[in-house]
């Protein structure tokens, strides 16, 4: 088992840290402070530290999960921008949850493990790739038999971005690769390559192969997700979770709680969130088929927020959620009824429609702004104030939402996907006699009132009768799997 | 059987108009116009004709379906402002698709039909009630046994233009009543009164009862649905039909086919959509639970609409989704991977994400616009262009849109839920072993795009095994259900 701070820890720095002398401190402060946005100075450094420094080689903070901020964002001279700054450096989210996470320990023999795989969705791009450690005393090139797995992520908008990153990798690679042969310690077997699955592995195959210039093995998405998720699974770390909602929000107590580590019990049902929802009956490693899935994903919370609200983050989009009350913008059980509807069990706060209550307010505010102009016709034009107020002229806290709050339509829309999401995967789960489902893709990232609906979408269709479960590298299945399909066989872990 | 424009044959126009001699050409109008927003003078024709007659009776335009028009909207002095129609005379849409639709008869006997039923859902308020046919030559009070329902609906938030109409509806029934009772050829049992059901029964109950001074008798709102449908499935008009979804849109073959009149089914799902979606599982006529639902159904359809199109009505935003093109704002699997996903049977114009283009191409937007800065200072300004598209200034077609077309978010919106609800069903439909699947509720409104969209829904799940149905009143069963509670048995058809 890996320290759970592995990677803060002094003299077990990983590969390219240790071997760019003097730096130490200024990476060291890359890792700590990767939990909020960088400040421009903070960029600044970053950036001089990266293009001008011997080594071209891109150190990616060593925390598993952590988003990797791509080099040349530091090289554009609108870093003095602050707009920049938030569109692009962090449009994919600086906050993850699982910051002090370990990594994941990979099988012993390094010389299998000298390439990159990347898993290319809808609207992410995942790397995953292997770093060995070196104690301070083998920087003589002699590599220890153990690393870890490193996560990293783009936008597939951006997918150039990833390239020159990959390119940056298999040069290191390569050259590395070389002197090993030179030095008798490697073979030719060790030269670099990519691994890629996601729909983007075939989309982009020309391009990156161009590119690049190495080879590009392409895995099925579907198989890599599960490769992923068995080896995860069984990685002997704390890596499998659920979520007690029981325990009520902000409470001193973990409402997370992570199981014994082992094989996943087949059949299982694998719920990915991605841009859009895969659902995928497991019933053996290797044996699957895609049962279902929906259109109503990430995607559709993302592009509607985006035209919702003024959030321009993921991360933003979520904080919003996290501020907003729901019961605002969604009819309720008691806003039809006046009560609970007790002859069919629907409890008053239930939500009867999400939504719901939108047109029915913006049409009292045009009535009341009619009234108003009505009693005086000077007060005409309230009307058109209540429809500028439209563009964040008034009116409301936030132009896009109108008269209503964009925290309030952020929590709506996020408990409106993930409760729809829930129940098809408790459907799917009855309809092929499915106990386990777990729930992975970029959506979730650990979101607690994500984790929260799912986890109560499951009890409350099945009746308490099954249990959702959750993944700490629940975005990177995929880009795991494609790592790991280089040999077939039964990854080792420590 | 009713001849299908019984409504426009003079002669046996309805209760009401016969007896309101010399406008019957006024109010014929009124019926043949329906399909259309009443222009300003039509409006005002109506208005006198409403509030200056000689009977207070508002002549509910005949055709089964149609939208009723409040009297009150006309005695309002703004009614020569544009905005007035169109936002509340409207608000609900007047281009009903069955305005050629048969009335649906009823028993023969008409005294234990002198009242009116009212379903109050979460958005809208429906109304059913009998109006007896009476021949020119029957004008001295004597009413021939049959006679037809006649179908209305009111927004929930105005319920006070409901209680209105069943106020009027009431004083006549109960003069008419006395009238009997005097003629000798009625008697007490035939006092008005009211049947209840939805929520709004419930919550409006004591305000309903308090402002008209008559019974109201409650009823559950899933046994009224079932009833309802029970009763216009059995009714031997055409009422269910089918939609083929192999025959393209727009094409000369009606993709509509009514099928054989008979008992319903048993087991059967009925899917019922208004601003939630209740599905129902009726095992026997009176034995049924509901089994699920989703909310997200009609509210939130028409509540993110309104906040991100201009349209107003519901039938405003079925038109923009008639015109739009979901392929530009929805995410493909042709998107992700450049062609289908065969191995597993996506093919690439599968939506793989509901809306997940618009962040990818709002982020591309402004990167143009940073790019364009960059390259000249004098054009910093661009983004601030792009953002202030926002608000219709500029840049898109539509201003809430953005860069995005109203009728293709719309369109996009109208396939999420849809297939969303379709998929639900299918799957509920599994697990409970049902074969038939019937939609109804004011969601659908006959409009070709959803019939489309949940048959297809069906067909795809179903591998083709199982069959959507649909209902022509579909948005009134909870009504026809409550109207025919009084006696529980089973109801006469001609």
């Amino acid at each position: 088992m890996p320290s759970d701070n592995a990677h803060t820890v002094p003299g077990v720095l990983p590969d390219g840290y240790a071997r760019v002398a003097g730096r130490d401190k200024l990476k060291a402060e890359i890792v700590s402070n990767h939990t909020s946005a960088p400040s421009k100075d903070h960029r600044s450094k970053v950036a001089s530290a990266f293009t001008h420094g011997a080594h071209p080689v891109p150190a990616i903070p060593a925390s598993a999960g952590l988003q990797f901020i791509p080099a040349d964002m530091f090289e554009n001279d609108d870093h003095n921008d602050p707009r920049l700054g938030s569109t692009y450096t962090h449009a994919l989210g600086s906050q993850y949850p699982y910051d002090e996470e370990p990594e994941v320990q990979l099988p012993h023999n390094l010389q299998s493990v000298s390439h990159i795989a990347v898993d290319i969705g809808g609207t992410l791009a995942k790397v995953v790739y292997f770093s060995p450690y070196r104690s301070a005393a083998a920087q003589d090139g002699q590599a220890r038999d153990r690393g870890v797995l490193r996560f990293g992520r783009f936008e597939t908008d951006k997918i150039e971005d990833c390239i020159k990153f990959m390119r940056r990798f298999l040069a290191d690679a390569k050259s590395d690769a070389e002197s090993r042969v030179r030095d008798w310690v490697g073979n030719e077997s060790a030269m670099p390559y990519i691994t890629a699955t996601g729909g983007g592995a075939f989309k982009y195959y020309e391009r990156i192969r161009r590119e690049l210039g190495v080879e590009v093995l392409q895995w099925d998405e579907m198989e890599c997700l599960i490769k992923g998720l068995d080896y995860l699974v069984a990685s002997g770390t704390d890596e499998v979770f659920t979520y007690n909602t029981d325990i009520p929000p902000h409470s001193s107590t973990d409402p997370k709680r992570y199981v014994n580590s082992g094989p996943a019990t087949y059949p299982y049902l694998l719920v990915n969130i991605g841009s859009g929802v895969s659902m995928v009956k497991v019933m053996s490693p290797g044996k699957y088929v895609r049962v279902g899935g929906t259109s109503l994903g990430g995607g559709t919370f993302w592009g509607l927020l985006s035209l919702l609200t003024g959030a321009r983050t993921f991360d933003e989009m979520l904080a919003l959620a996290d501020d907003g009350d729901n019961r605002n913008v969604d009819m309720l059980v008691g806003d039809i009824y006046g009560t609970s509807y007790n002859k069919i069990g629907l409890d008053s706060s239930v939500i009867a429609s999400s939504f719901g209550k939108v047109l029915k307010k913006k049409m009292e505010a045009e009535k009341r702004a009619e009234d108003g102009a009505n009693r005086d016709p000077r007060r005409r034009s309230s009307l058109m104030q209540i429809e500028g107020a439209q563009d964040g002229a008034g009116g409301g806290d936030v132009g896009d939402g109108r008269m209503f709050k964009s925290e309030d339509i952020a929590r709506s829309l996020l408990y409106a996907i993930s409760n729809n999401i829930g129940q098809i995967a408790y459907l799917q789960s009855e309809k092929h006699d499915i106990e386990h489902i777990y729930f992975g893709g970029s959506f979730i990232r650990g979101h607690e009132q994500t984790l929260r609906t799912l986890s109560f979408a499951i009890k409350f269709w099945s009746k308490g009768s099954k249990q959702a479960y959750f993944l700490r590298h629940e975005g990177y299945l995929g880009a795991v799997g494609a790592f790991l399909k280089r040999d077939d066989g039964q990854p080792v872990t420590q």
